[in-house]
């Protein structure tokens, strides 16, 4: 039998050096094509990895990158100049998603976000595809990148820029890929079932009854139609510089390995392909020590423990009327609270809460004194919330943070407040239940099990996989033949278009044979009868 | 960059060691439900492997097992007494197989041989039901299995009656797996577009053509149409023994880990799902030095090698006029031979031939001196050749063994000669090919660099699947939802249907109100006409 104790043993991932005293593979040559914003957050893990591993890496930045800085240890960068700035566009999106949200929950708020989402979400595709375009009108610039012999490029797939590159380069691709375009990777990819597979947005799990499964269905429908729109400037692009032309999908499914940011024990299981590796939760790591003074005020918190909140990186703030709500609930609450928070200071603010602008949240989520975390639920926190075992109350601002909340929700480790539904009552009502029912966290401690429970860490993954690419140059017998058929073939519609011609003929020349059997038979009886 | 030594250095999987350093996982209770013949040889290999991890097993066997004895020092062994022998049907089917295919290949070859192996195999299951309705009919044994307490059943899914049994105890399920009933696998589990899977038996590749496509269906329907056949045998025991009965597919889709004896080295890229475990060559162990006089023999052959020759553990022997065929073409060759031949001995024979009941085969693979494997293309041998990187001249006999050695002769690792068109000619220039081409070697030895470039190797992915299902008792959330749907909801044709039925209300409508409008005009045009 096995025992708890073994569980706890295993329960840990193989310390990552184990793998490279058998791989001493070091000094690739990677070109790095990122996406500005969160998506660099996590890139950046991923470079700083490669980099402890001795590759070379070279990163193609906009000139006025929100994140990605121009000079840093880690890596050589290539800074394509641009006029426009972006960030103010972003910004006032986000705060008209929050406005529209707060108006409550109909088919008009649904179209008012899905719309401004899509004038956002357009500019910067378009954004994207004029960094592209300069680079490869670039003549000096494409020379130096062909001379570089490049191993392969790194690049995420949110925007179609990177493996377009790679292409024109004639280099291997690997994808650190959860979301492209308008769309979940996946159904990219491999045959997504819509019975079972809840497109994100929907706000389905994948049990689904009949009715759930035509709103899933009309759901597909919009982000498919968008997304062939917002592919279209990407499909110009492969036109123009690649030779022969090609679509944007076929080299999104041509890249030789997918670094899935995700993983069955985050999400519903689904078909997936075999150069898929699912990698959620790479960035994760043990809990270090806090700070003295910050050790000091999670201590004082006693027997009642701690809450952490965070709303992420990329909002300012919420409105007042919010946080005052939410800071008159605190200071009711027998725990201590620390609260990232960088708008203005709530008017209600009790003694047991500590406003900070930044927090060590890994640390703090891995101290076990911190009993629950409110988070946006943004991939990172929600990666990091099951790694440490520490049930979410989540409030979803916009993108995929619902769905993530939802798969938390969903497996009782967590609980969604809507935005149009935060108020003093149901916030306290979410932190008590949180709280006092023990199941959320037995559940989350469950994943968090079920999640470091694997042959090799998802990094250690991360890396073998890159550099499996580097070694084999490429991983081409791992891409299926998919990417080169039209759709019709690919669902085999032709097949069956044939089929159901021949069985056409077949049965309309047994009704002309019957037809004319029974004709004689009249003629024959007729004379009789006359 | 990457240096040919550091290949070479990680071209070996890890010791199997490293795993169980951190993962002292032992003492799990597992009951195995194998299936006999050559299925029971990798069976095995995985018993011998838990047994030295320390879990205790207990093997389910007929009482007339050609291959699973009833005492061993692995396991405890529970027989089932059964009168039947099927082993001369299985002999005889074997014998008229290869007569039908030396006549040559026909549609009404096809036929007569499709005809013998649903003759055969009705049977052979019809035999396994038997043994699965004695275990359930015994209440004795069903309480001792029941007081046994076993963490997991272990089963080769070729017969559905291991997972019959594991929803009866209501246990987890691991599958050692290929093989279906009638089918590949895959096709029970992950969507398998035709268009680029090609179905086993139609000698198709990913690579298909409009009519080759036609055929891929063709053969697909067929097959269907077969095994459904072959399971409605298995859906009886289940409305039988199961509380509230179920199909033996839907069980056979609710396994929590299906350990794949395959991978995408060996086999064609295709969908997959997130419990499918690729394990492909998970048998496969470096070479160990030959007995002495077998290497004196080998290393006798100078700069020319040696060609080794085996066409398995089933046939008995070739026809003698093939056998002396083969023997003139070897006697003729500068090479030395060693050829596992149990039947005549060949009249032709050479002085470089040496003729054994039995060789040491994963040994000579692995010996430099060895050039050439002529092969029956059993899934075993396949993947030793992969391993120890030997091209192979296959000489398909039945089952899965020409798919399997198509798979190699696509990637350029070796040829196949059909049974009706062996001949000496053929087999001497196969032979020639093989030897003085040089792109064979090279590419089987590519394809066993990839094969061995894991993070871990597959036999160490087995063990650590066995035991995670015993520490999480079960992998439920690998599970997707698939299983639980009837086949019209799971493709969405209840959705689509409705949609289309509200479209053609619609355009009803408009037509309607066209038309009451039209008529309205005509009614109001006519009298000032008139």
């Amino acid at each position: 039998m096995i025992t708890g104790e073994m569980h706890h043993t295993f329960g840990v991932f193989f310390p990552l050096s184990f793998l490279f005293l058998v791989s001493p593979c070091s000094g690739g040559n990677i070109l790095v094509y990122p996406v500005d914003g969160s998506h660099w957050i996590n890139m950046k893990v991923l470079v700083e990895e490669l980099h402890a591993k001795g590759h070379k890496m070279t990163v193609i930045r906009p000139s006025n990158s929100w994140y990605i800085k121009e000079n840093s240890p880690l890596y050589t960068s290539i800074t394509i100049k641009l006029e426009e700035d972006f960030k103010n566009v972003f910004d006032l999106y986000l705060e008209e998603q929050i406005r529209v949200q707060r108006e409550g929950a109909s088919l008009l708020s649904f179209f008012r976000l899905n719309n401004q989402f899509m004038t956002m979400f357009t500019q910067a595709h378009g954004f994207w595809c004029d960094v592209a375009k300069k680079v490869l009108e670039d003549k000096k610039l494409v020379k130096q990148l062909i001379d570089s012999k490049y191993d392969l490029v790194l690049t995420d797939p949110f925007t179609g820029s990177g493996v377009i590159l790679a292409k024109y380069l004639n280099l291997p691709v690997v994808f650190n890929v959860r979301w492209i375009t308008r769309g979940e990777g996946h159904f990219f990819m491999a045959p997504s079932p819509l019975s079972y597979i809840p497109v994100p947005g929907s706000g389905l799990t994948d049990k689904m009854d009949f009715i759930q499964r035509i709103k899933n269905m009309f759901f597909y429908s919009i982000i498919k139609f968008q997304e062939d729109k917002v592919l279209l400037i990407y499909d110009e692009l492969c036109n123009k510089h690649i030779e022969g032309g090609c679509s944007i999908v076929s080299l999104l499914q041509q890249a030789d390995i997918w670094l899935f940011r995700s993983d069955f024990v985050f999400d519903f299981p689904r078909p997936t392909m075999p150069n898929m590796v699912y990698i959620g939760g790479f960035q994760c790591k043990p809990a270090e020590p806090l700070p003295a003074d910050l050790e000091k005020f999670v201590q004082s918190s006693g027997e009642h423990g701690v809450i952490i909140m965070s709303l992420g990186a990329l909002v300012n703030g919420l409105p007042n009327d919010i946080t005052d709500e939410i800071a008159t609930v605190f200071s009711k609450m027998p725990q201590k609270v620390i609260w990232r928070h960088t708008g203005d200071r709530p008017s209600t603010l009790g003694n047991n809460t500590l406003i900070v602008d930044w927090m060590p949240q890994k640390d703090l989520l891995g101290h076990p004194q911190v009993k629950v975390f409110v988070a946006h639920g943004g991939t990172n926190g929600v990666q990091e919330a099951i790694y440490h075992g520490v049930p979410v109350l989540g409030i979803p601002l916009f993108f995929d943070q619902y769905d993530n909340l939802l798969r938390l929700q969903e497996r009782g480790a967590g609980k969604i407040i809507q935005l149009a539904d935060l108020n003093s009552h149901s916030f306290e009502k979410g932190l008590k239940d949180l709280l006092h029912d023990s199941s959320y966290r037995e559940n989350i401690q469950r994943l968090s099990r079920l999640h470091k429970d694997k042959p090799i860490s998802p990094m250690e993954d991360c890396i073998f996989w890159i550099e499996y690419v580097i070694r084999h140059k490429g991983a081409r017998h791992l891409i299926s033949e998919a990417y080169k058929m039209p759709w019709y073939s690919y669902h085999s519609l032709d097949v069956l278009l044939l089929l159901l011609a021949v069985l056409m003929v077949l049965l309309y020349s047994i009704y002309a044979v019957f037809r004319c059997l029974c004709c004689r038979r009249k003629r024959k009886t007729k004379p009789k009868q006359n």
